[in-house]
C-alpha cells in the first residue's frame, strides 16, 4: 500500500514522500525498511533514530530522516493501520462434523463451530462468531455477532454474551459463586447460585479468567471493558464500561465499578466495595472500602496515591526511626534527670 | 408450594398466613411477590421494607407487612428452600458415543459421560456422577458417587475423589508438584512427583484452581472444605475439613491446615506452614510461620489481627512521624547545646 | 535392583552392604524397608532414625543403622534414582482416530495424539512428543522432540516449543497480549498482537499458567526455566535460562530476567522491569524498578532483602512508636516551657 492510501483511511498529514510503499506496521524496536511505526513519547527519540522504519506517525514534527505523518493520535492511527495489515485470522465458517451441537441451537450466518465444541439446548449464536476447538456452551446461553471464543472456553448455562466479545482460552464464565452457610454441625451448606453472567459488547477477557454467575440476578461486565489473564470476578459484581482490569486482579462478591476504572495487576477488592468512575488503583493494592471519587489510590488498605507513595518511601527508614526514638528518649531522660 | 409445606421441611414457626403460595426463593434485592426471602442482619431492615417478597425468614420477629417465618438459622433454612426450587440441573445419564472411555473403566449407575470426555484405564466412577464435556480422567483415578466434574476439568493419573464433590471448569487435580534439584551445571533436574491427590467427600473446588499431586504420599483436601476459583495448592498440602479457601489463595508445599480454617482472598502461605483449627487469615496476608492457635491474623508477614490492624492504620502517618522525629531531635539538640 | 548397580549409575561410595536389594526410592517420611532415601540436611537426623529405608544417600557419613551412600550431591543422585524407578508414564504412540489433525501437519516418529486433540495447518511436532486429550495446537506452531503437552493445553498460532518441554494442563501459550489505545470516545481500541511465543528446551510450565504472545517480536522463555502453576507472563517478556518462577507470579509487559533468577510466590513485576542474573525476589514482593545486581530483595516496592526484613520486623511496633513520639514531644514541651 502507498502511504497516501493509508493516510486516507486514518487521517493525518504527511511530511515527505507520501507515495512510498508501506509493507507493514511495526513497533519502534521491530520495524524494518518499508514499515510504518509510531512514536508515543519524545523519550524514545533515540530508538527512532536507530529504527529502520520508512515512515513514522508523530504528534508533532520531529527531526528524523523518515517520512513523518503528523496525527493528533499517533498510537490510535497506528492501531488501525496495524489491524489492516494483520486482520485477526479466522477459520472457515461451518459446523465441523466432530462438534456436538444440540438440535435446538440457533446459529447465525457464517458461524465457525470447530471440532470438539459442545453446544447445549436453546443456545443462540450470532453471525460471524467463531468457536475454537473445545469450547463448551451450556444450555440457554446467548452469544452475539462477531465474537471469538478461543479454545477451551466454558460458558455455564444461561450466560449472555454481546457482540464483538473476545474470550481467550480457558476463560470460565458462569461457574457458581462462592456462597455457603454453616449448619449446626459446622458444615458449609451450598447456597445455590441461580443468577447469571452478562457480558456486554466489545468486552475482551484474558486467558484463564473466571467470571462467576450471580447468586441472584446478574454479574455484569459492561461495554468495552477489557480484562486481562487470570482475573477473578466474583458473584454479583458489576464492572462499569470501558474499564481495565489487569492480570491477577481479584474482586470479591458484589463489587461495583464505575466507567473507566483501572485496576492494576494483583489488586484485590473486598466484597461490596464500590469504586467511582475513573478510579485508578495501583498494583497489589487491597481495597477494603468504597472509593467514590476519581483519582489514584494505592496500598493495602488502599489510601490516596500520594499518601501511599510517601509512606512506602519512608518504610525502609523505619528501623532507623525506631533507633532514633530510643536515642531521643535516653537523651530526654538524661535532661530530665539533671 | 404452600408456605406451610415448606416450613414442614425446614422448620420454623409462621407469623401470618401459612397458606400463601410460594413460587420461588430469592435474595432481598431480587425477591418478587410470591417469593420467600431471608434477612441475616437487622441492618438490612430498610431493604426488607423495599422488597416485594411475600414471606421472610427471620431469627426474631420484626415489624414487617410480610408473613414471617421465625427460624433459628434463617439463612440455612433459606439455602434448603432455594435448593428445592432450584435443584442443580443435570444432563441425562448415559455415555455419549463421542466420549473416549477405556474398556477397563467401571462406571456406576446413572452416570453421565458427555461428548469429548476421556476416561483412562482402571478408572472407577460412582453412581449419579456427571462428567461434562471435555473432562479428562487419567488412568487409575477413582471418583465417588454424586460428583459433578464441570467442563474441561482434568484429573491426572491416580487421583482419588470422594462422594458429593464438585469440581468447576478448568480445575486441574494432580499436576506435578514443583520440585527440582540443581545439577553441577546449574540446571534444574526434575524430582519425579510420585504421590497423588485425595479429595474427600463434599468438597467443592472453584474454576481454574490447581491441586498438585504429592512428591510422595498424598496431597489431601479433607471433608467439606470449599475452595474458590484460581487457588493454588502445592504438593503435600493437607487441608483440614470444613475449611474455606477464598479466590487466588496460594499454598506452598507441605502446608497443613486444621479444621474450619479460613483463608481470605490472595493469601499466601510459605512452605511447611501449619495452621491450627479455626485460624482465620485476612485477605492478602503472607504467612511465613506456623500459627497453632485459633484466631484472626493479618499482614505480611502475618501477625495477630489486632496488631496488624493497628499498624496499618498508623502507616499513612509514617512520613509525618519521620518529620516530627527530625523536629524533636533539633529541639533536643537546641536544649543540649544551651 | 542391587544397591551396587544403582551406585554404578549415579556415583557415590557405599558404607555397608552394597548387595542389598533396593525396590524403590522415597522421601524420608514415606520410605519403607527396601527403599533408598536421602538426607539433605542434618536437621532431619531424627526423621532418618524413624525412617524404615534400607539405604540413605548422604553428603558425609552419619551415625545410622542404614546402608549409607556417600555422594557429593545426595538429592541430585536421589532424583536420578527416583526417575529410574518412576519413569514418566506415557501412552502408546499413534494418532487417535478421534483427533482432528490437519493434513498439512508433520508429525515425527513415535508421537502420541490423543482423542479430541486439534492440530491446525502447517504444524510440526517432533519425535516422541505426547499430546494428551483436548490439547489444541493452532496453525503454524512448531513443537520439538520429547515434549509432553498435558490435557487441554492450548497453543495459539505460531507458537514455538523446543525439545523436552512439559506443559501442564490448562496452560495457554500465545493468547493476545493486553494492549489497547484509547480513541476520542474513550473506548479502548485493540492493538493487534502480531508477535509470537518461543519456549526453549527443557522448560516446564505449571497448570493454568499463561504466556502471552508478543505485541511484536517474541515473548521468550529460555532454556531450562521452570514455571509453576497460575503464573502470568505478559507480552514481550524475556525470561532468562534456568530461572524459577513460583506459583501466582505476575509479570507485566516487556520484563527481562537474567539467568538463574528466582521469583517466589505471588511476586509482581511492573512493566519493563529488568532483573539481573541470580536476582532472588521474596514472596509477595512488588518490583517497580529494575534490579541489575544479584542478591535477595523483598517488599513492595522491593528493596534489599536485609532492609525489607528489618522494616517488616519493626512494623508491628509502629503504633507504639507513634505513641512514644507523642509522649516525647509532651516531655520536650514541658522542658521547653520551664
Amino acid at each position: 500500500m502507498k502511504l497516501a492510501d493509508i493516510i486516507q483511511q486514518v487521517g493525518g498529514t504527511v511530511e515527505g514522500d507520501d507515495q512510498i510503499e508501506i509493507t507493514d506496521a511495526s513497533g519502534l524496536e521491530h520495524a524494518a525498511a518499508g514499515h510504518i511505526t509510531f512514536i508515543a513519547d519524545n523519550k524514545y527519540k533515540d530508538k527512532l533514530a536507530a529504527c529502520a522504519a520508512s515512515a513514522v506517525l508523530v504528534k508533532a514534527p520531529m527531526e528524523t530522516d523518515k517520512v513523518q505523518v503528523i496525527h493528533p493520535a499517533p498510537q490510535l492511527a497506528f492501531a488501525h493501520i496495524l489491524a489492516a495489515f494483520h486482520p485477526e485470522p479466522r477459520p472457515a465458517a461451518g459446523i465441523d462434523a466432530r462438534a456436538a451441537v444440540d438440535e435446538t441451537a440457533k446459529l447465525g450466518q457464517n458461524v465457525t463451530v470447530s471440532p470438539f465444541v459442545s453446544i447445549g439446548r436453546d443456545v443462540s449464536i450470532g453471525d460471524n462468531t467463531v468457536l475454537y476447538p473445545g469450547v463448551v456452551v451450556h444450555d440457554g446461553c446467548r452469544i452475539g455477532n462477531d465474537c471469538i471464543l478461543h479454545a477451551n472456553v466454558v460458558l455455564y448455562r444461561g450466560g449472555i454474551v454481546g457482540n464483538g466479545v473476545i474470550l481467550h482460552s480457558g476463560v470460565v464464565v458462569g461457574a457458581d459463586g462462592f456462597g455457603y452457610t454453616p449448619n449446626e454441625k459446622g458444615e458449609h451448606v451450598k447456597i445455590m447460585q441461580v443468577g447469571r453472567v452478562v457480558i456486554e459488547d466489545n468486552v475482551e477477557v484474558g486467558a484463564n479468567t473466571c467470571i462467576d454467575r450471580a447468586a441472584f440476578g446478574e454479574t455484569v461486565i459492561r461495554t468495552g471493558t477489557k480484562i486481562d489473564n487470570q482475573v477473578q470476578i466474583a458473584h454479583n459484581c458489576d464492572i462499569g464500561p470501558h474499564s481495565i482490569l489487569v492480570s491477577q486482579v481479584g474482586l470479591s462478591g458484589s463489587c461495583t465499578l464505575g466507567h473507566h476504572v483501572i485496576l492494576a495487576g494483583q489488586v484485590g477488592l473486598a466484597d461490596h466495595v464500590s469504586l467511582g468512575n475513573q478510579v485508578i488503583i495501583a498494583a497489589k493494592a487491597g481495597v477494603n472500602k468504597s472509593i467514590p471519587d476519581a483519582g489514584f489510590y494505592g496500598g493495602s488498605p488502599a489510601v490516596s496515591g500520594m499518601t501511599w507513595k510517601k509512606y512506602v518511601t519512608t518504610l525502609p527508614k523505619l528501623p532507623e526511626m525506631a533507633q532514633k526514638l530510643r536515642e531521643l528518649e535516653k537523651r530526654l531522660n538524661a535532661i530530665e534527670n539533671k
